[in-house]
């Protein structure tokens, strides 16, 4: 990809209007005791407060926003173990189209629990990349639905790239910013904000160690896979790293940072004990992250991105 | 209390302006899932992320800032369980002076921790009414520090007010307010800001049943204790009703309501679980009142304070 492919500033503003009446403007939080603890002055952007949990509202709004009337009328579907499904049933239920969710049958209660209540029809498939797919596949055929990915679009990506403009709107001096990678619509989207709202902002990506792809992919400048079997508690960021996200990142992203397991545990406890707020372990990655690489912003104002909050009580791992 | 006894607007709004650069000016939020839950239009007033965690540093910062130098210098005193304590040390650590803090020894673990962090000097006593004046007045002539109620004082009252100024000024149209009520700083300052600010829309206090001090009081006109040995999971409302926010509330609180044990733990979870807000017990008690006299509310559009959220993991009912 060329920098002259990249969306440019009037289309992530355009995104902002489109999906302004349909999402939250969430709060972006501070908080002493953090502040004094990490030696910087951290800014906590609370997706985990936005509809259904989780930033993903911004990018499904905007994707499905675009289509004709025809295609809005054979619904939407997509394969999501979690939060990206429960944001399409929102749109779809806004909207009053169908969403079609293929869901891996492992998939955290609440997140089932999620589509469900918002009128999302769940099929169930084995947890693995290709029964997703092909059971995907078979039902946008079946449906005519149309598929809205969950990362890999440049109309997620910029419907994502919004939290990042409230950022900036709000924070106009922050010197980096954290943002939780999975497949990576959040990270490329921020990055895509920055660049034309504070070009000289550091945006970094946050990655649990166990699954490790995105930061091996922009070592190597290769896409890399994670391998099969991988875990980590940060479930929603298990996903491979897409290959759009990825090019955008190779292009504006600083570097991408890992945190062991037992860290992500350490900043999911934190956040909820000190800035009272509800984080899923992915959500925790950015301040896990900051934790692991700390001399990196020693002295520097740095939002981080609390991607989402929805989470079993009997997987969270400070309470067992 | 006559009416043209109370302190007017603008004394409301001169407190709200000496405490602006100390507090935060915490979110009113509001959730897809508990407006369908409720039938009414809910806002959450997010004290649980005011700093040290609760509303009280808006009453301690305009009570000690009205102090004169001399007076500052010798330091402040209280006795607290809780969320006051740690405001107060806050305050003082801001201002440069000493905390003197009477506890009970059987106050929650982060509670006492909170005091500590902030430099705030404990003397623990035991768990009675008794022990804890006697304790503070021993302290308060030794040190010649001042005592800063933690409700029974005006100017304590009107820093309270200030979160219900922060209500109107964002949601002019609302209808109702709950707000928990223990020793009655937080319900009567929010029917102070009501009076002057909306003033046909109703306060109501929301407390535990197992402590209804409160709702005896309103009823019986007279000020009305709870009989020693009173247990809820709400520590933080477990104290009498102080008697000038009695007075105060009997020109302006429209009815106190209460809630049982079970309702609170239920309102509890709902919060943690759809507005991703760690909130105490007492800061549940709004919505689980609501919960239990719902008919009242029909269709209203609702604020709802959460007041604090401090909490011990091994205190959350739900979790147990």
């Amino acid at each position: 990809m060329q920098p002259t492919e990249l969306p440019g500033n009037a289309q992530l503003h355009q995104a902002q209007q489109r999906i302004k009446p349909y999402v939250f403007r969430t709060p972006l939080l501070r908080n002493d005791w953090l502040n004094e603890w990490a030696g910087a002055d951290l800014w906590f952007k609370c997706e985990n407060l936005q509809r259904v949990g989780a930033f993903k509202p911004r990018g499904a709004f905007n994707a499905v926003l675009q289509l004709s009337d025809e295609e809005k009328q054979h619904g939407v579907g997509t394969h999501s173990s979690g939060n990206h499904a429960q944001a399409l049933s929102l749109v779809a239920k806004t909207l009053g189209i169908k969403a079609h969710i293929v869901m891996p049958e492992n998939s955290p209660t609440s997140k089932i629990a999620g589509v469900r209540e918002l009128g999302g029809e769940i099929t169930f498939c084995e947890p693995t990349v290709e029964a997703r797919e092909k059971t995907l596949r078979e039902l946008l055929v079946q449906t005519g639905a149309t598929y809205i990915p969950p990362y890999d679009h440049m109309d997620i990506i910029t419907g994502q790239s919004t939290a990042g403009l409230e950022i900036f709107e709000e924070l106009p001096d922050v010197d980096s910013i954290l943002v939780p990678l999975g497949g990576g619509g959040l990270l490329s989207g921020t990055a895509l904000a920055a660049k034309y709202n504070k070009p000289n902002c550091k945006v970094y990506g946050a990655e649990p160690l166990n699954v490790n792809d995105g930061a091996r992919s922009m070592k190597s400048g290769e896409l890399c896979i994670n391998p099969p079997g991988s875990v980590t508690m940060a479930d929603g960021l298990r996903t491979n790293l897409g290959r759009l996200p990825f090019e955008v990142m190779k292009l504006l992203v600083h570097d991408v940072l890992t945190a062991r397991e037992e860290t992500i545990a350490m900043a999911m406890e934190l956040i909820w004990q000190r800035l009272k707020l509800v984080v899923e372990p992915s959500g925790a990655l950015a301040l896990a992250v900051f934790h692991e690489h700390r001399d990196l912003f020693k002295g520097q104002r740095v939002a981080l991105i609390l991607s989402g909050g929805n989470v079993d009580w009997d997987a969270v791992p400070f309470l067992k």
